[in-house]
């Protein structure tokens, strides 16, 4: 029985034709600025949203230290929603790498209100640590997906920029946003000072993400980014597949939504299921089993489908993506419905 | 007008008594540990909490920060209640010295359930910081001075054992919980594998700290103290006073007690003030005003009454200590309602 | 004029035969321990190094990064020779990223006594950093590619056992070592509990190092390069050229070291240049110019000789790789006499 | 046979005097900035070594540690001597704390050249540490005690001007240095931007230092304190013997001076010992003996002559201070004499 694989979709393989164009890639010395393909990489992200410089990188993880590592120093806190993915899957690197404490803001589907971030600032004082940052993420990974509007984004950034904080957005899946939303991913983008998009989930790249932003935090983040050993040498190798990502991937986003669409009204009719179908806004169902989700994931394995378990006890994740059919959608209800028998 | 100073009970002035045993402490240098005076009080705060070992700090921050360096290395998790001391009022010291991410935890009055605590342990993945202490604090400053039942306590520590975590309890007033509910801070204490309590608070010392615990830790509480500048020579000036305030203070925090129960029944009478009179366990009483704390403290303050704001947007925080007199309560009664007048 | 670039051997660009090898790599998620290219990688390296893990990573200094953050811990101390790559060249990683202080020792060519590494370990103490590691660096990139000998190494070895030490190697060059010296790498790196070795350079893959070493060390260093946003998803891409590399580009770098020494000879008969030709053991060429390296590289560079300036004030470093032919070397001792003219 | 301290001139305990100005200092809550007493000492510090601002904490590593915190963020680089005691007897605070690596400089006694300051400072490049600040001593410990003089002090301060470098010195001895070279402690401390003094040396206070410096960045050193653990309540009960000890114990350090040199002069007539009794400057006197330290101290130790090892593995440090009189003096000569046969 072949597995189908819904545990990310960070686990989609290169295509025949992007690896074509990594065969063929371009190359040069990264670390010493040049490396053709990684150029042209930078240079066409930061244009298509909307800010000043980018920098490649191996990982959305680094994408995010970097931002926060420019942005802030020892001592410094940065306003996050409490299910933010540099609080949970960045293995406390907030604190590790830059003595930063993160505080942790309740949020609806990962999504902020602009009274609870202007509550959250705190005042200048030698007892507390400086408010410096707001790190938000869209789409917004344990809120199921979740598209932030551009005008609840614009409210929340205005009252950081009141208070004289620092913005940056975890954009891992913002071409999902744009796709989902129907505006230009630097709808948000612009409105930061920095924002992290990453090639390797939905655009099928196997390896690599960019920070994005002002200028001189991208020139800091490079020199950040030999810190923590993220600086590689004939890079275009990687670039060249991210490119072909970020130019014939973005629109077919909108098939994983469709079938994550279809995947939740096929869960929603199994008995023992529950899917909010509405919440899928873009390629995630978070989907609550009577069973914990350390049994379910195990379970639903054994029936080849994969998955994860999400933020709740009872919950479980299956994300859609380019290694992932209609027909595979199907055929994965079938099998939960196998499954839970 | 003389000032009644209710901001904190660190304002407390040595008494002429205090001032004679500091002015004949016998003093050695503390930093080749032959201070006899320090010895003297880091022996005998150690056996009245059950615990090993202690040593004397300059602050209650400095002997909370010692502790979580002691347990915790970068990368490492900490739960805590959501308003605690460590995660609002140490400058950010829990990331920015040892890189350890606190993860806040809700509380009722600063108290937690198994449930939560047990909610919160991480499971182990390359993903997740480490899980790796549970730091409580008793009584609980933003919980209005609550007392943990030792119950409760019990219940709590136990879930963090059998998750494999250390147990650190910041016992910056614990003398007052020993007092309020009558059973010896050593019944918490023992509990733990470090205790911090501090001398300068209602015990009315001028300076000073105690971490108790296990004995390995406090040997390396000692090279972190060193790192960190706490290193004091001639210490027992200092410990003298400290010795002095527990031996002669500690029961008669039953009037700060008594007083605090005073100011919160003479604040409830007065029109304009929320005061939760059955919250008022220990020395602190938190009034609620209709205008923001920001507007009421120095509002206050023109009449003579000092507080400081606490935790909500309209609390006021009044802590009682030993240079308050019972009719400085009334007066400051009648001067609070004057000033709303 | 085609440049002749001696800038480092970081700058070669994968051949014909390699890019085959990245197009066909079969692959998968590596954060999820699925690529099988990187799993073969890492299985080959660690057999080859005599070592029992082995971890692939993006560059050659998140590979020592990751070994001091699995060694020590803050306030700790690394003995290391005071020309080595990670006190220059990794952006201050050690202490900002760790803690941990660097004791830079004087050596010999990169090379170090068993007394100097014995006198330099500090007793116990709260005074004191602990002495926690010895990083040592074969060949030596400062030392102009110096070979430690198996017989010194495993002096230098035994006295850091013997003071409880653990030991690193910095192998970014160890196959440079292995072909000099005629004795295979596990010579060295069997000794020490974690070795670093770099597919970028002298090998001519893209990107990639691996950290390899005990079993229980490489687990954590997995973890953290989580932290260090080292995880890489479909890295199979990268390991594949890396795999090439090592399979068939480690004899040649014989040729690399007999260009090496060609070109030392060569330059020995400039005017103006003095070489030191007996210290040419591997791949590279320390040259002393009369005027200093700043003034020197950018005048060579108008040549089209590209090198880049090395410890000294007059002192430019060469280095022969795969890029760089018989015939290119005698081409650029012509175009350094011509600059000298 | 009463024991003759010369481990350091931190032994030293309150005369009846200063524990009369300690019995009765006007005390406030000086986290609050209200003690009077703590303030006074604040601004007499400032004004007499012609700086800002000042602020008193509880150790002479504190007041270092703030200096490199307030100038120094992760991966910046601090100068010092090879020899100095921000490396060597702060626990690796350095790195530990702040993430700043040092970099030892080669001085002589102590005392560096412009020169090799100059070649130390890197420059600016993604590989690079940042070389931010100078941190110099005086009058140097490790350097036996020995006096910067004005005109190099200045010179090496030009130096690093001139490279855009924040400059600190640790002047725990600051005061031996006035009275040694008979000009203002000012002389250096005005060419800074801080300096840190010590009064529980030779002024023999009890416990306490002061960081002395540029407002805004006495203002940060403030907010770290707190996050140090440093901030203390009624402080005046310290600062009023630091008080007493900077007005009436200044000048009574020629005594110290002429009881280090009377030493040096007995010891050197002392078969065994050897003793180069023109660097003895100011109050410590490094005594060469046959066997190494860790054998002398012990056996000087059996004699009643308390001394501590120094850098070199057979060198012995003896420092003089207010509680060893000449009459001392040539008693413990006489006891060496006497340990030796």
């Amino acid at each position: 029985m072949k597995p189908i694989d819904f545990r990310s979709d960070t686990v989609t393989k290169p295509t025949a034709a992007m690896r074509r164009a990594i065969a063929e890639a371009e190359v040069g010395d990264d670390v010493y600025g040049e490396d053709p393909t990684v150029l042209r990489l930078e240079a066409k992200v930061a244009e298509r949203l909307g800010l000043e410089a980018a920098l490649f990188v191996p990982s959305g993880t680094q994408a995010n230290q970097l931002a926060i590592g420019a942005h802030c120093r020892q001592g410094d806190e940065v306003l996050t929603e409490a299910g933010s993915h540099i609080l949970h899957y960045e293995g406390g690197a907030v604190p590790a790498l830059w003595g930063v404490q993160p505080q942790p803001l309740p949020g609806e589907w990962g999504v902020l209100t602009p009274e609870v971030v202007a509550a959250a600032v705190r005042e200048d004082n030698i007892h507390n640590p400086r408010t410096r940052l707001l790190s938000l993420e869209n789409t917004h990974n344990r809120g199921g997906g979740a598209v932030w509007s551009v005008e609840r984004f614009a409210q929340v950034v205005k009252v950081a920029r009141d208070a004289g904080l620092a913005v940056h957005l975890d954009g891992a899946r913002l071409f999902n946003a744009e796709v989902a939303a129907g505006v230009p991913a630097s709808s948000w983008a612009k409105l930061t000072d920095t924002t992290a998009v990453c090639f390797s989930k939905g655009l099928g790249a196997p390896v690599g993400s960019a920070l994005v932003g002002r200028a001189d935090l991208i020139r800091e983040a490079r020199r950040l980014r030999k810190r923590l050993g993220g600086g590689m040498r004939q890079a275009g190798i990687l670039a060249a597949a991210a490119l072909y990502g970020l130019e014939h991937h973005v629109e077919r986003l909108a098939e994983d939504h469709a079938n994550a669409r279809r995947l939740a009204a096929g869960l929603a009719e199994v008995p023992g299921v529950k899917v909010d179908v509405k919440r899928v806004e873009t390629n995630m169902v978070f989907a609550e089993f009577a069973r914990p989700a350390r049994d379910m994931v195990p379970l639903l394995s054994t029936q080849g489908v994969l998955t994860n378990p999400a933020g709740g006890p009872h919950t479980v994740r299956l994300v859609t993506h380019l290694d992932v059919s209609a027909a595979d959608i199907d055929e994965a209800v079938a099998r939960v419905r196998r499954a839970l028998k």
